[in-house]
């Protein structure tokens, strides 16, 4: 080693010791006859001495010439430091340099490394090495080590065994779309890359391995939304001869376990929450339950009174906030104008005000009386002092608005705090959703998750009614994971590729091997996929994902460091036998 | 749960209780008034017991139906076994039962699920979901299991980051073939999926991360050969702030720990060769050396005897087979067409007996008096009984050609025990070899290697005589894993591609990112990257990696199981804008 000790671990019980340590100039004070230099590693940063009256000149000419970001080898002594830190850990110590070899000179580096830097989103994209050399960066993945590591141990001493399953496999149209990667050896064919390793950790269930778990790259070729990546990392797992209930409970368990390790926080037992609840509540499969503010549905006490936005409306539905009948006009218009955003798209936004002196003053006064006010309030518990705000339209619209609404409102209301976790389970998703693009039904979960028996009957009158055993684990508003109890008959395997959209042909081509599979003695399993990246921005109470990946790529999917994408060399396209056909954009 | 105890687990202390189980059926044994069943999941066999003179005729009636293979729930109480198995954990009891149910027929599988199958490869290939169900398959996937826990808990314990590098990087032409994928946002634009991480992990030493380990797959698009996978895993690590000891001792020592913790084996210190000496001893720079039969050279004292063959050959080397004298014609003449064949290609083998007696027979003895063989003999440190076989040629070749030889003594002669482990570091491989086909230098390890800079002058003179800081794991004559000390100094990085044939354009097309970071404060590092599907099968006994890989390709890159790759539809080539361009062969 270059070094004795690193730059965090030395104590004043250290002093007198010789030790030599190396790392990056944090930063030079040059007080005429004393240098110091702050010295940084992954670690910790120590601070380095130079006397004139005491030290060897050329060690100190060399302490001169040292730049920010230089890598050096000190070597010297363990002193006491006569004006300590007590804000760092080596805050007692300095070392009084005899030796000093710069490793490696440094340009000035295109923004600062420290805690607040300088350098925008895309220079330090560029040059994420230099991003990653910052303590909030590097703590970013320390902790993403710390839940890899906790992961794999509570899982392993559960009996679940880690199976790598394959990166080259085989395209199927169901679902996101795949990236592809052309054959060489097999001409004309390709392999996709993952979007989960689903269908082989069914079959492992099938091989009798009764508990998996992984923790795998996975890769969708989607459009990019802000906090999507094409490349994401999945905790994959699957049990076989369990209940929905023993799923339930074992993830709910390792959960509470990493944050208790991890996080050295304690969340109580999971809610549970029907899909149709979260949906007529909350108007999202994934709610928030930080805070209430739960929908209220007013179509009984404000349908009929002569107002038609209402009365034409197939849902009137409102929420409360609590103590906010002191809202301005000014604030109430930006609320209006929040909801009436292209990108949440309602029309406008009824308020009523439960006045501290019981009244109620309304924008719909002319149509709604005291009496009817005072039922709204009803519907919604509210208390004087507090704000009903009303949206009304089509059903699933309105929720999704009414949910914007809510959301925002809890932010408003400094209601959603990053370190309150409030985990929930949603269970008995719909199976089938209908898509208005390809104007058929799809599977909501995937095509692989198991219709709730007694709702089959409804598979050919009523597919949309038909629910699944299927659940996802939310946190915060955040869908941190979801999964389902497997088909694992031949049969209905094949009613559900037929409900969705395949011949016989196609189901046999694409998944035959998985059918084939369940004749040969298939368990009952199920499991559930937990996303990585976003578990661990959970934990570290940061929005994106992308400063929980190392090297992550950009919006357009680009990594902006090492260039790629990248052309290909015409010898490598003859070797896979195909020809670029790119279109002039018109 | 649907079992209250796995088929492993109960004991004569549980006998009176009530248990459920769960698992295939391994076998039925009906004698008319009794029938048993072998009830098998991953963790054992249980025998459930029904008995016409006690049970419910339904259950019985169950019971009969159920054939191999078939997924059954039983419930019943743990009772004494009349006829005991101590063969089995579970032998000394049997489950009464009282309540049966199939939760899913099987069909006849298409071989044995047994310890030893009747299936050949390629049906078990098709069907690799029933031959994981067989004991000494699952447990090389439980071995790999533990050896994947235990090496991450032993690097975790020593400061070691596991970080993800990305999937979708960069093509570069070093090296070997990549794998591409074609990018559809980025029309026209390819990313690489990763033969390592590389120049990752290099970066994340410029970041100051200090260790680094990660478990990761890795691809090549090689033509396979039979023990080479497309996608493979490597244990990847690097160190910042390290000399080439420290690599080598933190790595040995995790091997050890390894073997200790996984297989509780003691594998003593490692040894070490020089690379030249490797060559020289064993003609291999993966010498196995569990057995000596060390090479020894004989041109001193076999040429200028008027044996041609001798004469003209720039090298005359031959091994010692202990006690071999005794081996007849047959033997020898067996060992001759051994050393013909033509993937070995000896022209002929000279052998030259040292009888019992003292005295020596050898194929050439009209060239050579018995004080000449005498010489041979002493070069060899031969004793009676002994058999030299010697080889002649162009040294590289010769060297070869030995080596074959001198592993298939070892093999005849039983000198090649599995069980044993003998450690090596090959150290000091050259930096750069000779390709005859591209008619210039490559990169032996790759383009990251750091010479020794005391041979650095002969980079002009005498490029293949530089070595480098680069080292090989080497166990049983496996090549379990290599690395080096990389460069971490721009212009020496630039030095070294110009020494590859690269323009400087090209270089920094293709590494400049790299070679910015160098000048960013790169602190001196290295690393190593251990084959871990290769060392499961070391640690498993075993000769192929495949059997260590839950889902297989086979030799011509293809899942046969679920028939991947295969041909992508329309849609997606016009989606990524690339076409077809097979050619048709002639």
């Amino acid at each position: 080693m270059l070094r004795t000790h690193n730059c965090g671990e030395l104590r004043l019980a250290n002093a007198t010791e010789q030790v030599t340590l190396t790392g990056w100039v944090q930063r030079v004070r040059d007080k005429g006859g004393m240098v110091w230099i702050d010295l940084r590693d992954r670690y910790g940063i120590t601070q380095l001495m130079f006397d004139e009256s005491k030290s060897d000149p050329a060690v100190i000419a060399k302490a001169r010439e040292a730049g920010r970001e230089f890598v050096l080898q000190a070597s010297g002594e363990v002193i006491e430091r006569y004006a300590k830190n007590d804000k760092m850990p080596t805050g007692e110590i300095e070392i009084f340099v005899s030796n000093l070899t710069i490793l490696n000179p440094a340009k000035i580096p295109p923004f600062l490394i420290e805690d607040e830097t300088d350098g925008g989103d895309e220079l330090r994209m560029k040059y994420r090495y230099l991003d990653l050399r910052r303590n909030p960066v590097r703590e970013k993945l320390q902790l993403r080590h710390r839940m890899m590591q906790e992961v794999r141990r509570y899982l392993d001493g559960k009996e679940f065994m880690e199976v790598e399953t394959p990166m080259l496999i085989k395209s199927t149209p169901e679902g996101a779309r795949d990236f592809l990667v052309p054959s060489r050896v097999n001409k004309g064919e390709f392999y996709a890359l993952p979007q989960s390793p689903q269908t082989f950790k069914q079959l492992l269930m099938v091989s009798g391995f009764d508990r998996y778990f992984q923790i795998v790259k996975c890769f969708r070729d989607e459009d990019l939304r802000a906090d999507r990546q094409p490349e994401f990392t999945q905790i994959d797992c699957e049990m076989a001869f369990i209940e929905q209930e023993d799923i339930l409970n074992t993830f709910e368990e390792m959960v509470r376990h990493l944050f208790k390790e991890v996080r050295n926080t304690e969340v109580g037992g999971f809610e549970r929450m029907e899909y149709a609840d979260a949906m007529k509540l909350y108007g999202s499969d994934k709610p928030d339950i930080r805070f209430g503010m739960q929908f209220a549905e007013l179509n009984d006490v404000a349908q009929n009174k002569g107002f038609k936005v209402f009365d034409s409306a197939e849902l009137v539905v409102g929420i409360c906030a609590e103590g906010c009948a002191s809202y301005t006009r000014k604030q109430l218009d930006a609320l209006t104008d929040f909801v009436r955003q292209p990108q949440i798209g309602a029309k406008g936004l009824v308020w009523a005000k439960y006045n501290e002196d019981g009244t109620f003053k309304s924008a719909v006064d002319k149509f709604f009386t005291q009496e009817d006010l005072k039922a709204w309030a009803e519907k919604f518990g509210a208390k004087p002092g507090d704000l009903m705000l009303i949206l009304s339209g089509e059903t699933n619209a309105t929720r999704k608005q009414m949910n914007e609404l809510r959301l925002k409102l809890g932010n408003d209301l400094g209601l959603r705090d990053p370190n309150v976790f409030k985990p929930l389970w949603v269970l008995n998703f719909p199976l089938l959703e209908w898509d208005e693009e390809s104007q058929r039904f799809h599977a909501m979960h995937h095509p692989f998750t198991s219709p709730k028996i007694e709702d089959l009957p409804m598979l050919d009158t009523n597919p949309g009614a038909v629910r699944a055993n299927a659940y996802d684990m939310v946190i915060n508003g955040v869908e941190i994971g979801g999964g389902s109890i497997r088909i694992h008959d031949r049969e209905m395997q094949q009613l559900m590729f037929k409900h969705l959209g395949f011949t016989d042909e196609e189901a046999k081509e694409q998944f035959g091997f998985l059918m084939d599979a369940f004749e040969y003695g298939a368990p009952p399993h199920g499991g559930i996929a937990l996303g990585f990246d976003r578990l661990c921005s959970m934990f570290g109470g940061s929005e994106s994902i992308r400063d929980y990946i190392a090297f992550p790529k950009n919006n357009s999917a680009r990594d902006v460091m090492i260039d790629a994408p990248s052309p290909a060399s015409n010898e490598q396209l003859v070797d896979l036998s195909i020809k670029l056909d790119v279109k002039e954009e018109k």
